[in-house]
């Protein structure tokens, strides 16, 4: 299957350009003028965002800005141009209805999580695949950059694919997570909130245990769920940048 | 009290300069021809080192040769050129007879950081005091980096020194380190080892807990006490250069 673009921009040094593959929805950022094969970092958005959220532009800008890597983002199922289906639409209603009537959201969450990651992981793969074929992204080696729904839909596709070679993840716990994390042997940074309302402590600690990668570190800041504070981005890509230039 | 220089030798851009004050033993690092005030870095050394170990020495140099900084470190109290005391001798004495009989170490060591910590700390401000009077240091922030015995007889010297701005601090647990924590709010560097034979998980994560700071970042990595990765030095000179600069 190949890439179809359907959009390009140009600012400020960085080409963005919209695409689709089959019914797949993404974006690719690389640098005005690129040629050749380059680093590229995947990004996975959070719950209820979607591929072009102001988080995930900004952190793709800075990688293709400051290193000089291409990045690139789809919509994960169930959120932004993705086609809706009557099984997501049924998960959805039956998630509210159920965290309506007092169960726990974060198991909740979680189930979703596992089921949204069936059809985004090969989702995701087929976009590694194809990204590879243009000369200005190439077969070059692949970090991977997600949060909350991003790390409940990362750490499968971490686990599963070879061509990732560091992830930074983050703001989830171990819930469904900690068996493809014993897979993980690429070096893990792990974003936490000390305060995280949505993520229990010992899940998100449980979810950094789980991992085996012998590089893993945790970064813990005070907090809710929405207050990562800025220079852990920083940090994000100073890590990705180590492990992939 | 003036600050007596005994020694003063200068490599690839460093000054080191050895001192008394008192009868406290000292060294201080200043890069070559420098004149006016810098930022300062008071570096507390780890258990049975002293300040010209290894550690404290690569830390001392990165900061004055990357950042422009003085840094400065005095022998822990028992430890290195301090005089030795028949009251210490019974402490190191008992501790190690208790811990040869079963008694858990950590709280053992914890005792003696409390111990150690009534003459630290007005040592080590009265050595800022005099530091601030030389031309090439002057009165600016202070910084403090501390792992282990550092992070024990840190935590109270940063609760009671307000020229203290920013912290890093870890390889140490709450036992009797709690209350003074509470009274930090500058920021915090917490570093911890996630396997550490020497400091029970809980008892770090308690002591991160306990800060008052409202940025502080806790990092974890695996391994025992001694295996903080290179990487985290890096970041130590990083966060005390955005703090201090």
């Amino acid at each position: 299957m190949r890439l179809n673009i359907t959009s390009s921009t140009s600012s400020d040094g960085v080409v963005e350009q919209r695409f689709s593959l089959g019914e797949i929805p993404g974006v690719l950022w690389t640098p005005e003028a690129a040629t050749g094969p380059r680093p590229l970092v995947l990004i996975g958005h959070g719950g209820g965002q979607h591929k072009t959220s102001p988080r995930v532009v900004a952190g793709a800008r800075d990688f293709v800005t400051e290193l000089g890597f291409a990045a690139v983002a789809i919509d994960a199922p169930g959120h932004g141009d993705q086609p809706r289906t009557p099984e997501l639409d049924r998960a959805f209603t039956d998630m509210r209805t159920r965290a309506a009537a007092g169960e726990p959201m974060f198991e909740l969450v979680a189930g979703l999580h596992t089921m949204l990651a069936e059809r985004s992981v090969p989702q995701r793969r087929s976009v590694l695949d194809a990204v590879a074929e243009l000369d200005r992204v190439g077969g070059g080696p692949v970090g991977y950059l997600g949060m909350s729904l991003g790390c409940g839909l990362g750490v499968p596709l971490v686990a599963a694919e070879p061509r990732i070679r560091a992830a930074v993840l983050g703001l989830f716990g171990a819930l469904g997570l900690a068996e493809p994390a014993a897979r993980i042997t690429v070096p893990v940074r792990f974003v936490m909130q000390w305060d995280d309302e949505r993520v229990p402590r010992q899940k998100a600690l449980a979810l950094f245990d789980a991992f085996a990668a012998t590089e893993k570190t945790l970064h813990a800041n005070p907090g809710g769920h929405g207050d990562v504070p800025e220079f852990e981005t920083r940090d994000a890509v100073r890590f990705l940048a180590r492990h992939l230039s």
